[in-house]
């Protein structure tokens, strides 16, 4: 029975200057003439688009919500009809995002994802640089099947990350924070940064990245994306923690309790649970899959699909368990505004309207010189956002089509674009999902946290296009 | 910080004799030759199909998951390529139902749900009937924007039934249930039954049957279907209640206390809150859009998404309250894989063949005396069925099929059968969701409520294709 007495409702209003500014921006857009040669309703829904992606950034509501308003906006305008305002939604990249975030769930849910990083630092927990690199290695296997990056870091890496700073005596503060703990956030976060880059499935906006370069007609695929990730994502997996060990280091060298830490939390453990089991053929399987679809002819979303409906049958994860995992709907949500507003974009003749004007400006240029200070400016602009999915929504698109334009080899230029929108993040403490959950333990100072992150920016850039660059040259995508 | 030691999973196994069933059916119908005239992808499709009906019916698992697994096996068969697997989560009549849910949502929020259902409380409240008839007049007010009969009937009406009956001291027991309590509970359950069937909005499977008589080329506007019941629903409101109070007395037959609870919780509620009248604005805006929509030709989703932007706006919904909505996610899961099986079988041939095949069986009839018996045998083959989403999806789209060939006139038919699909829910206690919940309170017997359930089983069909037909003639829908 419920309580009939009304609760006082406060109205969480939207936040009135950042919402006058995005309407703003929109309604000035709008209004304007479009230029030569663009149809007015690719201006207008390049108005809406701008406000949505405004709104985003500037946050008078929860992305969530502001992607909703753009769909009914876009709608309500008579832009486009209602049928193809609401296409996005069953766009199968979208589905292989948010079947992912299902699926993630059971990782936390069974205990597998905590057991397997006990087990990496049983392995390599002897010195404590080992125990930076374990907690990578866990974080790189989960990685192709836990999207969020912060549900990754967070529910998984961080507190077996905390037990062995504890177990140190290593706390957030002046005097114990330098021990470990200090060393162990900074090369976990920095990691989460980099394998995020890795896989098609590794972090929420790798898709939509995906998506836009397919928009563009460059195909990036599951197994694309992995090869050509693997080299220098590999290459800056082990330099980077051993840089900050340098550079950053952790007063205890030699971690033998992390090693007894983790036997006896695998002993407390037990056997794995038939539950686990379950989760890790799943898993496996979806790796198999996800790696020879292409081969084999299995798209990714079904391979998913197929993931899912096994861990439901067998009861890992029960279809509570699916309607509980907000990140998936939210994820649903934003994710089919911004495919949808993109894609019509493309089809009401605006993207290549702007490439035609891009090319016959830049004219003859030497396309690497022009690519990389594109990229460069894609990378650190990302001081200024907040999240990789606002960054890419606003950004990739138009940086790609300009690349395109002087000359990039179209299949570089997305790449390069879309693991940079992983790379860009090691920079601040707010620039992507899990930056603030680390930050915010305190164990890392600020001007620790962007110092080490602008010298590391820097080594990834180096060692994705210099080491990606010769790799890609290998696989003949240049 | 999360707790390390793995909890043990106990796997909710889906049940395994349901499980095998439903995959057999399936396996059966996929291997069986298709007859003549039905292409081997329209077959396959209706294997998984049926098998997907037979599993939301016996439930191995919960509907959602049943319907995840149908799309996963469309795909993974290569049935349908998964853009088009994944194309139901694109229909707009899905999402106008999903968005009602996120909007239902602001009635028992802000408190305005129960504050109109007191307000009637002291406008009819002074005899028992009175009561009967404000209860319903409240579920009648709300059904339009509350699509989920059992939100509506457990979330906001019970509330106040069972404030008032406990008022009079009559609990669930053998003593005290008739003397107010009993009689309540029946009329408010049969009035949702019946307001349910008033509005497109106003039950989750509504718009089901809409869709499903769209690919069958009778189109169903919201408008229409409200103008097509309004005459015969009302009717049935009027004479339900007061037939039970007629052959299910409550003891008590004046209730001022009725009253005077109305005015001390109103009191205690104290004047409408900004939320409220927010709320208030949004939901005749809402009515009003949606009745005159089809003049102003502004679709019903639309409008739907506009108010729900409003609230988001305004912040009487957060983000967080439409991520917390689960029966809107699940609603969307089940919808889009039922929508897009049979929308993909009509696309493939397999409806027009089923006409066909029957037209040229049946020749020459009165469809009159042919379309009874069909709507009767639709209408009392619910005592086989737990929800009307799965005798909807099962029955409505060959049932309708098997109708016009006979030479109903097509809007008559799909109405008759979608009204129906509503007013069968009358006679058993598990026959829609809220059934269970108000037979669950235990202040009706289980014989009386079969009987009365019944009779009004009856009455429901001799008024709404008695006086319905006559409306509908002077409507012009035959």
């Amino acid at each position: 029975m419920q309580d009939h007495a009304s609760p006082k409702v406060t109205l969480p209003h939207a936040k009135t200057i950042p919402l006058l500014v995005t309407v703003a921006v929109g309604l000035i857009i709008w209004f304007l003439p479009p230029p030569e040669g663009v149809a007015i309703e690719a201006w207008h829904l390049l108005a809406i688009f701008v406000a949505t992606i405004v709104g985003i950034i500037l946050k008078p509501l929860p992305m969530g919500a502001i992607a909703m308003l753009g769909i009914a906006t876009t709608a309500l305008t008579a832009t486009l009809n209602i049928q193809d305002a609401l296409s996005g939604f069953g766009n199968s990249t979208i589905w292989l995002i948010v079947v992912a975030f299902f699926i993630s769930r059971g990782f936390i849910k069974t205990g597998l994802g905590i057991r397997i990083a006990y087990l990496f630092m049983l392995l390599l927990g002897k010195k404590s640089l080992g125990v930076a690199y374990g907690l990578i290695a866990a974080d790189l296997v989960l990685a192709p099947a836990i999207p969020s990056n912060t549900a990754r870091g967070g529910g998984v890496i961080y507190p077996v990350l905390a037990s062995i700073a504890k177990a140190y005596g290593s706390e957030p503060d002046e005097t114990t924070s330098r021990k470990i703990g200090a060393f162990l956030t900074l090369a976990s976060f920095q990691g989460l940064v980099i394998t995020g880059a890795m896989f098609l499935t590794a972090m929420a906006a790798n898709p939509l990245a995906a998506q836009l370069a397919g928009e563009q007609g460059v195909n990036i695929t599951w197994s694309s994306w992995a090869t050509a990730a693997i080299v220098p994502g590999v290459l800056s997996l082990l330099a980077v923690p051993f840089l900050i060990y340098r550079i950053f280091p952790p007063e205890i060298k030699k971690t033998p309790v992390a090693v007894k830490l983790a036997q006896d939390k695998l002993n407390e453990m037990g056997c794995m649970k038939l539950s686990e089991w379950i989760m890790l053929g799943a898993f496996v399987s979806l790796l198999i899959l996800w790696i020879s679809g292409e081969m084999i002819g299995i798209n990714a979303t079904v391979t998913g699909l197929t993931g899912l409906g096994i861990l439901l049958l067998s009861g890992v994860l029960t279809w509570k368990d699916v309607l509980d995992e907000k990140g998936a709907w939210d994820t649903l949500v934003w994710f089919a505004a911004l495919v949808m507003m993109a894609s019509y974009l493309n089809e009401l003749g605006l993207i290549s309207w702007f490439s035609e004007l891009i090319s016959g400006m830049v004219g003859d240029q030497v396309w690497i010189s022009a690519f990389l200070i594109l990229s460069l400016v894609y990378f650190y602009s990302h001081y200024f956002f907040a999240s990789n999915t606002a960054h890419v929504s606003s950004m990739y698109a138009p940086f790609l089509a300009v690349a395109i334009a002087v000359g990039t080899p179209p299949v570089v230029a997305a790449l390069v674009l879309a693991f940079f929108s992983n790379l860009f993040s090691s920079m601040t403490h707010y620039g992507t999902g899990p930056a603030p959950v680390y930050f915010g333990y305190g164990y890392v100072q600020m001007n620790d946290w962007w110092r080490i992150g602008l010298i590391i920016s820097v080594v990834n850039i180096i060692i994705w296009l210099g080491i990606g660059g010769m790799w890609w040259k290998v696989l003949g995508l240049w």
